[in-house]
């Protein structure tokens, strides 16, 4: 009997958004894994360091989020860590920020482990529900379309994701920042747009005019929300 | 001193997929209001039952979701209810089907009542996380998009949709389903299609290969994630 491998959403920030079978799910398991800096911060860890036990871990270190490569061998390393848990027939929760299908490292560690053990994914309150929720601003009715979209993408592919959707959630500004402003003008958006930093959590920052937003760099965690308005 | 209008996201279906935050607020507040039809059926709060405790009740009656006069109606109907619970000083949590903020009729209560009374929005998992963690299939990574729209947009919308967007997730198919069968096949996207009925519900059912789907009408809680293979 081979262990499951769950991947369990631990919601954006705030630790009581996680959900009641996340913690059964936590609580239950022999070995957790999280992704890490090799400085050793990790955030889904943290998130749901109440509900640890003293269970065996497993940090997955993803040396640099821009070079592949090095983060190609922090999934491989832990690939083989958490099989060999498995495989012993232990169950492994692997915690990520968020919900672990939207834009979440657990992707990676499907592909290499999801074919021979098997799987179960507990779904967590993505980045963009929590900021519409910190800005209790209706994200889509009726027949409208949502685009999500992240700030890496090319310009062209932003500019006309801002023409033509009616909601439009660009995920991660960061550096990019200047330039999505420059886009959000150019398309006449702007006023559409409301910027959310570190939504659930203490340091939640919500403006609203985003006209008033400086164009300088920002933090990685935080996203613009851009909806028709009336 | 008025009370706090909340709106809580009690998630898809499961109810062990409620946050431990919509626990605590639907134990601490004295009046609860969820939509419900003219016979009395009302899933946000058949999701939530184990944690009403005799609170009054407020059901927000839809008597047909077609025709938006009714609706409206009931939506007027209920916000004076719920004002004055809110003027009384008494805290009212609006239970709401997946998220409150996406595709949800807290919208339409936010409007009437927004402006008068400080609001809380509990997010929850919405129908799309649920899906693509029942079949555990990764809905976006990298520098992809997803869009989401739903069925009752028009043709021509959904099939620029798919031909544009990595990932679409298409809601509430119910009698659409036929039609984007079609447009699945014409925009030759259907061998990236899942069809997932009922996510995270004892009724749950998942189609990989959405050749098979018979063309006919199905059900309203379902709906098509379409993501690019390999």
């Amino acid at each position: 009997m081979t262990g499951t491998l769950y991947g369990v959403g631990v919601g954006p920030g705030d630790p009581e958004l996680l959900t009641l079978k996340a913690v059964r799910i936590l609580q239950s398991v022999p070995v957790v894994a999280y992704p890490a800096t090799p400085q050793g911060s990790a955030q889904a860890r943290a998130i749901a360091a109440q509900w640890l036990n003293g269970q065996r871990e497993i940090p997955i270190v993803m040396p640099c989020m821009l070079d592949r490569g090095p983060v190609n061998q922090g999934y491989d390393e832990a690939a083989i860590l958490i099989a060999s848990e498995l495989a012993a027939g232990h169950d492994v929760a692997v915690l990520c920020e968020g919900d672990p299908l939207f834009y979440g490292s657990f992707s990676y560690l499907l592909q290499r482990l999801g074919e021979r053990f098997p799987c179960v994914v507990i779904p967590g309150i993505n980045s963009v529900s929590a900021a519409a929720a910190a800005a209790a601003l209706p994200l889509i009715t009726g027949e409208q379309r949502l685009t999500v979209i992240p700030a890496t993408a090319g310009a062209e592919l932003i500019r006309q994701t801002l023409l033509d959707s009616d909601s439009v959630a660009i995920l991660k500004p960061g550096r990019h920042r200047p330039r999505l402003l420059e886009l959000l003008r150019e398309t006449g958006r702007i006023g559409d747009a409301r910027y959310i930093e570190q939504a659930s959590r203490p340091e939640q920052r919500i403006v609203r005019r985003c006209e008033e937003l400086p164009e300088t760099p920002g933090p990685y965690f935080a996203l613009f929300l851009v909806v028709r308005s009336g």
